[in-house]
């Protein structure tokens, strides 16, 4: 590649993104990444870091003191979890209802562990009875599960799952990547251990940093395995009795000392990251959390609205749906990925494809973080409206957009103090 | 915590960053990080990851296919080299020299390796005869070694030592993280395998993405160890004969097929982070990374001038120092720890302090990246120079700033294409 034509400025085209993550964040999550730099231990970064783990021990709704950030993607937070906590022989148990369940039980295996998997259709959920009874025969020393799994857009309950680890002895770890902040989560509440997340999705940030929050019981768990590494041991350094953890990077026992206020070296926090969580949790929380929900479990039933206006047919189980990504089967009429295509070229709008099982069968249309509101769902609905005439369908004469529409005035009538909307400063 | 005050908006004082890094972050570079996001699969993200392995090349000075982006910081970069090269019981020779060689002998024991160490005198590199000797005698599969130290200020010549390895059939792995782009550094010439990088010193960005290329020889071992996860196998694939990775995060063979134009699903891609590094090496490119070498050059000689009008005396070899960062002795008369934070809380400029056996014995004073300019450099001297008289050290008279500055106007007057800063528009 000849070097000239790299030398332009970034200038991405403009896309509203409705699939099922990553969306496009918040302007005041955009501006706040471009804050000035501070050094590692500037009594005025360490206060920010200190302010970031207050801030998301309320997005995670858990009252845990080793409430922080892990430097990598979503899936970087999910590694430093299980391979802190696993030791090589160590049963896991991992409920797979959709592809990231088969990601928990790909790294779990990679940090050694015994993994047993179960299963479920692509579309469906396990009742705490199924779970409850899978402790019972296998006794895993950790539980792995995804809150929601944007692949089948199924949301797993959670609410009970959490105590009968908690009352098993079991280790109990949640991915919530692709549901905190747009779905109801109650970390401490429901006694789960350890809980992960990302920017990408409800939060409304970019892809890059990874909130995690761990409970006093498996922060005991991880210090065992504390080995700090050569040449910046502390005076009379004694290493945890627990195997060492097998990467350096994701080791949670050295990331816990470098968010203690002994700031023990070990990466070069990612600043402008921070400053970029920091923000995605403070525009919620100014929201309101509840808010926050709510403002997408509404944006969930106008799609649905609109999406039913079209004749489309919905996927798997509503009555565990996530809020924020509807899953749509594709009209045998049209080429899903033409109609995508043209949606995204002519109409600047991105919707999402499926894999595994469902490839092919099922759009998914998400409403997260920032595009949450009105404007954004009623736009994807007129976009995919007109594409599927543009290839050939024909209409059943609604407007998905007013069909949207009427539910969030309804919502407006009844719930006044629900903004539909992230952004308004109008109040 | 109480949350209201933390609902403020980000607002870091403003503080120059003059030591061993991070620095501060390049405008351009903090406003292309604000710029809005695109899906993973949209063809101008797409477009734009190649482009980012287009300009990497160029910056590594590599013609490898292989040269893209972690997404983690330098140390997660670093691992996600060693754990795909190494695997258990390969011998790994690390010639040490200062803190960063002890992690690289950190990182490879937990991917398995036996780490053969060699170990030098803080403030001292080796000669290519210790290493090729080392070679021969410990026959190691592979050669991991810092060009920069920072914690010493040291940088290892390497143009032998890449070939050195290379007629023994030894993998070379260089952590560049402290000298690219301030150092000469010609990856490809000098038959290295595998280099990584951070953003945050000379490149002129924030921490938070990890540049790495690789040659195709180092690309045939990792592809061996090809294990494609659960879920997502492309049709008829067959996983590498050799042993699975044992990182899914940091697995170089995924993160390869998802920079490939399969775009095999691995994590998201951190675009804003991704923005950044693009414009980070734009900037470079745009000025001409021979030219920004030399400033960092010119910026070390006008440094060193600087200190020693002040009477300070270097540390370390000075034959082998890195462009961008000098090491002083603290003076007896002084508290160091004090001088420092008067530094960053009176005149807002910080300078680094030193750990291990240099503890309280030397400052580093760093110039680089966007931080590698005359005013910069001006400023952390004349600063350090009253902090000194403030804290009782009499003066020796001479101004350090003037000093630096007709280092500056000598090269100005000698070599009058290279601009003293990086953000002249002037030309």
């Amino acid at each position: 590649m000849p070097i000239d034509p790299l030398l332009k400025q970034i200038n991405p085209p403009p896309r509203l993104m409705m699939g099922p993550g990553p969306v496009n964040a918040d302007p005041r999550v955009q501006r706040a990444m471009a804050a000035d730099l501070l050094g590692q231990y500037d009594p005025a970064m360490t206060n920010y870091m200190n302010e970031v783990m207050a801030l998301y021990r309320e997005i995670f709704q858990a009252n845990y003191h080793w409430t922080f950030l892990i430097d990598g993607t979503s899936r970087g937070a999910i590694e430093s979890a299980l391979v802190s906590i696993i030791e090589p022989g160590d049963k896991t148990l991992v409920p797979v209802f959709g592809r990231f369940g088969h990601l928990l039980t790909e790294i779990a295996s990679r940090c050694g562990a015994e993994v047993i998997p179960l299963y479920k259709e692509w579309g469906e959920v396990y009742s705490a009875e199924e779970i409850g009874a899978a402790l019972d025969k296998y006794k895993p020393k950790v539980l792995a599960v995804c809150q929601g799994d944007t692949s089948t857009t199924m949301l797993q309950p959670l609410e009970e799952i959490g105590k009968l680890c908690a009352e098993r002895g079991v280790l109990s770890y949640v991915d919530a990547t692709a549901s905190i902040a747009g779905n109801v989560l109650n970390i401490e509440d429901w006694e789960i251990d350890i809980c992960t997340a990302g920017l990408q999705k409800c939060l409304g940030g970019p892809s890059g940093s990874g909130p995690i929050t761990i409970s006093d019981r498996a922060a005991e768990v991880i210090k065992r395995r504390w080995h700090v590494e050569k040449g910046i041991e502390p005076v009379g350094f004694v290493p945890g009795e627990g195997s060492r953890i097998q990467s350096n990077y994701l080791d949670l026992a050295m990331i816990m000392a470098y968010w203690s206020p002994e700031r023990l070296n070990h990466h070069t926090e990612a600043t402008s990251m921070l400053y970029c969580a920091r923000e995605c949790a403070r525009c919620i929380l100014e929201e309101g959390l509840h808010k926050a929900i709510a403002r997408h479990e509404i944006g969930s039933r106008a799609m649905v609205a609109g999406v039913k206006a079209m004749g489309l047919e919905l996927f798997g189980d509503q009555e565990n749906k996530m809020s924020n990504v509807t899953g749509v089967y594709i009209p045998k009429e049209v080429d899903g990925e033409a109609v995508r295509r043209d949606m995204l070229l002519h109409f600047g709008v991105e919707i999402g494809t499926s894999f595994g099982p469902l490839h092919g069968k099922i759009w998914r249309l998400g409403a997260m973080g920032y595009n949450a509101r009105k404007d954004a769902i009623l736009r994807v609905l007129s976009a995919l409206d007109s594409c599927l005439r543009l290839h050939g369908r024909s209409s059943t004469g609604d407007d998905p957009a007013i069909a949207a529409l009427e539910v969030f005035k309804e919502t407006e009538k009844n719930v006044p103090d629900i903004e539909i909307s992230p952004v308004s400063d109008s109040k």
